[in-house]
């Protein structure tokens, strides 16, 4: 089966009796044959979410047709849905400050295939991850950041973003709050690597708060960046033994490789539509 | 909504189109509402595995007349099931030798409601463990067991089970090698815990082997019981850290604390209807 | 060797060059043998710790001479110091609320020789756990705590610690915080469980926060009780996986299994003097 | 203090009385102070092995006059012993195939300085990697291995290892198996990756066999090469969840994970002179 007859349905809607049948009883109808099925039922929000793997190699269905046929029982359901065609890898800008492990990990899952996606363009405060874009082949380009151009630099990332037709933005270790403009521009679009198990050591500098509390265990949270800086909703998280033998520096180094990993599990659920925000939750069809 | 009107639906058939349109169709059409869904394509088996949740308390469908209504679509799908209604809690023999950390954990989680279970009676070969029984008010029954009385003993086993009325056989570090004869007795219902990440290690004194071998981390491993040797279908593993530092009796201590939790959680997702086996393998819709 | 000729010195002095050898020298012209030798230095405290496993069966130094003779260095040195005979078992009374899970386990581990301690006694502020206790054959006392009696109640709790000569006392998900009086009393021989990863969730119902937060672990924490609450000096904690159809029960339930775990280990360390408290932070010597 | 007065001293001996006393008596009087020590009695092996980290700022010893002072009382403990004077970083001759996870891991740790070392040239079997290798401004060498020339080529691979001056070698996914005559000449300092839980699924295709025996875990091993394949002493192991949704692409992608650290790790450790080899087993002081 070629992957171009593949696609993905996510739904969102009231939890309420019967929605697997009707949807599923619709594609069935249509010869569209469902290769994974994951649901959801969140009594808190009520809602019931849904995401299927979709073969319609056998059926008449497609991108274009899709939406006006599936409009009549979404909208009976009070459903909200996306179907993502899978025509072309998504594509990410990255944003970057100086350090780099995150950047070089993301390079190198996307060039071997492992995270299905491209990155078009490297965006950074700073001039010192220059190289590790250009010997990639990834164009880079650096937006400096002050105090008085803040407004100005971020309508600057923005643009470059939007200019590369950049569907999501990671956030691989860029040192700056975004504003709440640039924030709902990129809603649900942009995600972000903290490097603390949170919410224990938000804001700056977590892994020298970690090593004052003399905490036995590190951790990494990439989430989703909203206005409430590091109370976005979480997509995964991990952590790390330490000891105290452990300076700062070496919570830094363990620390490196939660980060890498942290970030690149929740890009990859998110670049393969497998997760859903729920309130200030995700849901992650894994 | 009463326990009593919740229901376990388990199903295997061929991998084929459009099952999960004509079973939650079927229930649909019953007023059987889906509280939870898991489904499962085991491509090298080509089967296709559904667990369902069932809310039942507006349908006329209940233990008497689902088989009969049920039938005709699982045979169109050739398609085996079963179907727990849960009306009384599962049943489970437990055989041991002389080690009781995982007793002890059994008695503790099913008396306080964690795993939804009982237990009728406790079976060893030895002595040793009756006070852990008897203060727990279980009935235990010691069949000592030598090369002469094999045979024999097993069908003494196989009788006490069969009089409390047991669902399941648990071996909570049950020291003795079981017949093809008992085995296929309690097929699929026999879980053993063996102290090792298994496939390594499989046989007698695994920690010892881990010891003498050298291994950075140690395993344990609940199974279904086969008639080979440790070889039967994982339901759960774990594994923890040891140094160089560890001695023998340090990996047997730490690795209680994996025996008891992976044996738990096996233990807790048969009971839950939670596992299927494919071949030699499982499937766990945790 | 026999354990009686095995002893624990722990030191703590300022760093400086020549500990190890003044300290070593010190025994190897006393024919007492070192086993096992820890060292750690802290560079924020400017501080050395040391723990030693000896062999005393060759010299004549003993508890009655050792601290004599081991003054003078110490002196020169501006050490503390304390050595533990190991003549008998520590004994540790536990208070609990009516969470029974800590309380059954420590039991099972100190019966069994896992920890090598005693429990001479169970204080509770309510009756739940009574036959818990009783079951063990171990003394139970209700002392219920109301706001009007709460500092009677402590001295009452201190009493019946002192009088069943209690080493130590670990609070086994006791639902009270203590006064700054009781925790003078017991400081560094105080041991809590937290229910949750500290710094996060710190306070009442954390796994209802980490639910309604939507974090992807949870986890445990056992500390030393000081004044400032939930702060105390971390000796360990462990994290498990939790997803998104985990409800709040799920969290309670699989963090009994890290509670359980991570008590047993920091209890284990401190009856085994593994355990030095550094400022706010602990070294364990494991 | 510079880095260029730090020292490691690793020491190895049977085990006896004194040698703490002895050893760090020797190095009061000579004014080196002792900045971190560790200490592992194997009571297999009978031996006793000690790491001690060194500051000699304010000693007269130095790289030339310390064998002939300590020569003596290593004699007298029957004492083989090292010192590491670090006056220049360790250097890595990386072997690899095809798989270039753990080579570019490497190549940017190296970099980045979280390992303390160089990367002088990369060797390998097919032609794959040498755009990583170049890109990184490292000498590449392809050597071809055929059935033929198998003796012919590791001596070619043994020749430039030597030419550049290589400490050690790292197989980094090198798919081929190396002679006796090669593995003594590298004895002790060729680390090879092995992706799977060492002792389970040793030989070929691990994840192959991992996926058919349905285990709930994939590991990674790092260990030193000798004679037998995958048997010899184990430096860093490591394991992630996997369960029945993981096709063999997904155990291979979380692998890589696993490989990528549990590699690094042993490497790092390696070259700061904190393993030792005890037996077939290993020694790390981390």
């Amino acid at each position: 089966m070629s992957e171009h007859t593949r696609a993905i349905l996510l739904t969102a809607c009231p939890d309420q009796p019967g929605v697997i049948a009707r949807v599923s009883g619709f594609l069935a109808d249509r010869a569209v044959n469902i290769l994974e099925a994951d649901q959801h039922t969140d009594p808190d929000e009520r809602a019931f979410y849904m995401r299927l793997e979709l073969d319609h190699s056998a059926s008449n269905l497609n991108a274009a047709s899709f939406d006006e046929a599936f409009a009549e029982i979404a909208g009976a359901l009070s459903m909200t849905w996306r179907v993502d065609w899978r025509t072309k890898p998504k594509r990410l800008g990255v944003l970057v400050t100086k350090e780099g492990h995150c950047l070089a990990d993301l390079i190198y899952r996307c060039a071997s295939g492992e995270i299905d996606a491209q990155i078009p363009v490297v965006i950074s405060n700073h001039e010192s991850l220059k190289t590790a874009a250009d010997s990639a082949g990834i164009p880079f380009r650096c937006i400096p950041v002050t105090k008085d151009n803040k407004a100005e630099a971020e309508r600057e990332i923005d643009a470059v973003l939007t200019d590369h037709a950049c569907d999501a933005v990671v956030l691989a270790r860029y040192m700056q709050i975004m504003s709440p403009w640039f924030i709902s521009r990129w809603q649900g679009r942009a995600i972000n690597i903290h490097h603390s198990f949170l919410p224990a050591f938000a804001g700056a500098r977590p892994y020298h708060q970690a090593h004052a509390r003399g905490v036995k265990l590190i951790g990494a949270t990439a989430h989703y960046v909203t206005e409430d800086l590091d109370q976005g909703p979480i997509i995964e998280q991990l952590t790390a033994r330490v000891g105290h033998r452990d300076t700062v520096d070496d919570l830094i180094r363990k620390g490196r490789d939660l980060e890498r990993v942290v970030l690149a599990e929740a890009v990859r659920n998110h670049v393969d539509n497998r997760v859903l925000i729920s309130g200030n939750k995700t849901v992650v069809f894994d």
